[in-house]
């Protein structure tokens, strides 16, 4: 059933985590459907950084200087752990441990991922509802001319400087979509697909069985809002992935990848030239200022987001 | 196989922690055999506090004026813990806490508790050897009148404020001493029963199967210090726990509780009118300072305990 109402955004980390605040600004209906298969678990805990992203954005806990973990973060934990003879290479902040602490006591006594990021973004006052892609687990493995990396080890440890040769989600194809997840996919008023990185945050979500059905066939007014800016990723190497991967590295290569998915291609005025290729693939273009600058810049993008379901 | 300049310590956490630190100022080859029936899990975390109260000591890590935990704590994990709708009414410190994740992930990887310290300590520059009484679980369980209560429930949660009308030790019939403990009570020149809390951090100790047939068998010279010092107890509640279960709140009450367990009992100046009758019981009495004021204080005694062991 749609309720036109409704706003679902399909997000990776940073960049969805920008527009679902955006939405909230706005005063969105909102449930964000967040990327896990670059969950992790180190030191025994597990860590979900896309979940946790949007969770602390949503809350107003994020560092919004530093790009990631939260404001005012402190590291005497991982000084300890570092000291006892831990690798230390993921950075763990004390308050962002007490997270990863509370979801794997939970999840041992039997909880899903569902419910522990319900309890999470409840116990931190976050209005919007929160999703995990599946309650399974999926992992990104990057194939690289060193052989396959875990996704942390790829994005962090190694600084995503790997040309990325391939990606498998290992355990997507058995993996069931978390509940609520279809339902707010096909279920909206405004579907969005953030500016997230296509291929790292995007396609594992899709990879899930049933979410890309869900999308292709949806009655929502369907939006993505491209990553890729003059040719570059603001944040992370979704650039180089498109690349590497044999796409073109600009708004028309996403677009391209988004065919039969989305029924609007939202890209910044950087990328105006694009538009007669982008229409040209059956999609109807938005074009604005994509940057998101401060929580105002993410409230505007939201709005003419808004506004496009209701054209 | 004894040997003579081998010293064992039967330890609970502060006052074993400060002998076993006088004993290593003193040049003591010293293991210590800790009690574990205190142990908790606590958000999924397996904590030890006597263990890590006497690594921390013999680190040179504890904080002294409290007289429990790290010097120089932070505690922004667990206040951000507790945002999360966590109880945390046990205090866990950043890097404490980092002591407990590193050890769940060790046990939960396979490794022992015995392991695991001796990683732990290791890592901390500790030298002596640290032993836990037993790597399975054993818990303390506490009656009283509201019924039984868990060990730090009723240490910590309710201050030990609730009359002790008895003690389990759940599990330690099937327990097995942790590899190195028999061999440390009957092979070293010296054993010390540490002034901890006879019946909530010795007796525990001493109900592993093996551990008193071996105290009581040694032919270690066997020293007890008193941890009651003119009927009251330096710290905790030994003196309550001796009343409410019908034993003498003095150093001759715990004198009796020894018998056949040690050669020699250790009291304080303050109670040298009670020799007569410890000496009455078939013990030898050493009267000296036991509240080792300081680091000079605790070598001092440990060294006047080293001279009972060649006397």
């Amino acid at each position: 059933m749609v309720n036109d109402a409704r706003v679902t955004v399909l997000a990776g980390g940073v960049g969805g985590a920008k527009l679902a605040h955006g939405m909230e600004l706005a005063g969105a209906d909102l449930t964000v459907v967040v990327n896990t298969a670059d969950d992790v678990e180190l030191h025994g805990l597990a860590i979900s950084p896309d979940l946790d992203t949007v969770t602390y954005t949503l809350a107003g806990l994020a560092d919004d200087v530093r790009g990631w973990g939260l404001a005012g973060e402190t590291y005497a934990t991982l000084e300890a752990m570092r000291r006892l003879g831990e690798d230390t290479w993921f950075t763990l902040g004390d308050k962002d441990l007490a997270t990863h602490v509370v979801r794997t006591a939970r999840l041992r006594a039997g909880a899903t991922l569902t419910e522990v990021t319900a309890q999470i973004t409840g116990s931190l006052g976050v209005r919007a509802r929160l999703l995990p892609m599946t309650d399974d687990l999926v992992a990104t493995v990057v194939e690289t001319a060193d052989g396959p990396l875990g996704f942390q080890e790829y994005f962090v440890a190694r600084q995503h400087r790997d040309e990325v040769l391939g990606l498998t989600f290992v355990g997507a194809e058995q993996a069931s979509p978390a509940p609520g997840v279809l339902d707010a996919v096909s279920g909206a008023g405004l579907l969005v697909v953030a500016p997230s990185n296509p291929f790292l945050s995007i396609v594992p979500v899709l990879a899930v069985p049933g979410v890309r059905e869900a999308l292709a066939y949806s009655t929502a007014r369907r939006v993505a809002v491209s990553p890729i800016i003059g040719g570059r990723a603001l944040k992370g190497p979704a650039a180089s992935v498109l690349a590497s991967l044999g796409h073109d590295v600009s708004a028309l290569g996403v677009a391209r990848l988004y065919v039969g998915l989305v029924d609007v291609m939202c890209i910044d005025e950087a990328d105006r030239d694009l538009a007669p290729a982008i229409e040209a693939l059956g999609l109807e273009v938005l074009v604005t200022d994509t940057v998101m600058g401060g929580a105002e810049g993410r409230e505007r993008l939201a709005r003419e987001l808004l506004a496009t379901a209701s054209a």
